[in-house]
């Protein structure tokens, strides 16, 4: 179990990572890479060489570049570095999201595992001894089962990467029973059962819980929720993108905790974060995929 | 605009407000009436009377009793005590919701009003400088348009009763803007232009906008999002109740704040806690009930 981002920095610390850098040219991303070289996190950078030039010139930064012509370009050179084993950890600068997406997943050169991609935030809130996982609240709109199942495979080999033996993943919803009015609440009814029936591997999992007897040991007394899961909740699986969504930004806004982001499924973690995100919580994202990296 | 509950428990003690309770027989119902008469709040109990007598006895407590066989007569006359006048703020005991909801229903002597019946939760966190209205996470699963505008006014009521001139009001989603492939942004900004028309009155309506967006001016600016809510919201509508339950609850369990809930859309307001509620949050609920009760 992870308390705090520290313990995940301290574990980036450690390993060799070297970041790709698809669409160098933006120079919020360059900050964020000045701003993790403390942790021995290396980076090539792969754009428009003047433009990028200039930009490490302003940022007294001196790092390896890779010329593209255009973000596709951009997109394929830098997937194409991880993939050959040059660079262990992918992110996104200037480029479109659908864009790099297209490039990992291309089939020849790409970073295809034939899993699922999907969108894991961490929160560290001053409500909450541990670091809670957040899933899918970034990537996937509104997943059916197989997909919640996906989703659910790629948070538990987060949690195993980051030292977890078994993590304790709720699918969390408005209310711990089941009610057939709540499609959602059927869902986490019949993937917990599949997890009882050995079908789902390398976690304890239980739902639906709502998100106050997931995480509240207390709250779950009180609402007479058993399981290893209920109160004790290391990974929250969500109903969809807006619900899980509300619950990463509430961590920071609300709550002025802090947050990391990371998108799994490839065969290297992708980093994609927001412009509107704290300098903290672009540290803390990299350093989630450099701790991960291979 | 209200900063804490503080002042929604000084507008509190200014009325004279009389809760009266169905399904008396819930000693935590009773703890929570017992921590708010410092704020003048009286309540009638309705429910059996030997329990209840007892009860008033273990936590040396004096008030009226009217004695009900059951749920269904409990409900009932702790209605007809509001819609007679005799107290002006329905609270729900040990009596199920949907039993108490289908009185307040009831086109004879119940508290209807036309205005479709909705829940509003209000959040004091370290991270947001104001209270800020969540609706609707706690009784319409998934509105559609014009539940959706009956939730808007329902929240826009409850802040002009509170004293907001125009509320701020915000459909949040997961991404501020439109994308097809996620109905809850089109529907979103459906509404804002139905608003913009003057359909929607007594506010200043946008959407869709991020939670980011919505709470934050820094995370406005640097989204370029522009326009009065933008940054300042005071009341989030969520697309369903998933995604507005773990907003509110992570209020509580994330951010160590504080929360209140209200129904709104009868001729008074209902109070439903729940048995997770912690007493503060109990208190505030209770105090926000009586500060817009007549």
């Amino acid at each position: 179990m992870l308390k705090s981002f520290n313990e995940i920095i301290e574990i980036a610390k450690g390993k060799n990572a070297i970041i790709s850098l698809a669409g160098a040219e933006d120079i919020e991303s360059l900050k964020a890479i000045k701003n993790v070289q403390d942790l021995g996190i290396k980076a090539i950078l792969v754009g428009n060489k003047p433009i990028i030039e200039k930009h490490l010139q302003d940022l007294n930064l001196e790092l390896p570049i890779e010329h593209a012509e255009n973000e596709i370009e951009a997109s394929e050179k830098a997937v194409k570095l991880v993939s050959s084993g040059k660079a262990n950890v992918l992110m996104k600068g200037l480029v479109k999201t659908s864009t790099l997406l297209k490039a990992v997943l291309n089939k020849e050169w790409g970073l295809r595992t034939g899993n699922l991609l999907s969108h894991i935030a961490l929160l560290e809130t001053p409500g909450i001894n541990r670091i809670i996982f957040v899933t899918d609240g970034g990537m996937i709109i509104k997943p059916d089962i197989n997909q919640k199942i996906g989703i659910i495979k790629n948070a538990v080999s987060l949690a195993h990467k980051l030292g977890y033996e078994t993590p304790k993943v709720a699918l969390i919803a408005a209310v711990e029973v089941v009610n057939p009015d709540m499609p959602e609440t059927m869902e986490a009814a019949i993937i917990s059962k599949m997890a009882d029936r050995g079908q789902i591997k390398g976690c304890k999992l239980d739902g639906p819980l709502g998100l106050d007897n997931a995480l509240s040991i207390f709250a779950a007394e009180v609402k007479k929720v058993k399981g290893d899961v209920a109160g004790n909740a290391d990974i929250l699986v969500v109903p969809d993108i807006h619900s899980g969504n509300f619950l990463g930004k509430s961590a920071v806004y609300l709550a002025n905790g802090e947050i990391a982001g990371i998108i799994m499924g490839a065969s290297a973690p992708i980093i994609i974060v927001s412009r509107a995100d704290t300098s903290k919580s672009k540290r803390n994202s990299i350093a989630l995929a450099a701790a991960i990296s291979k």
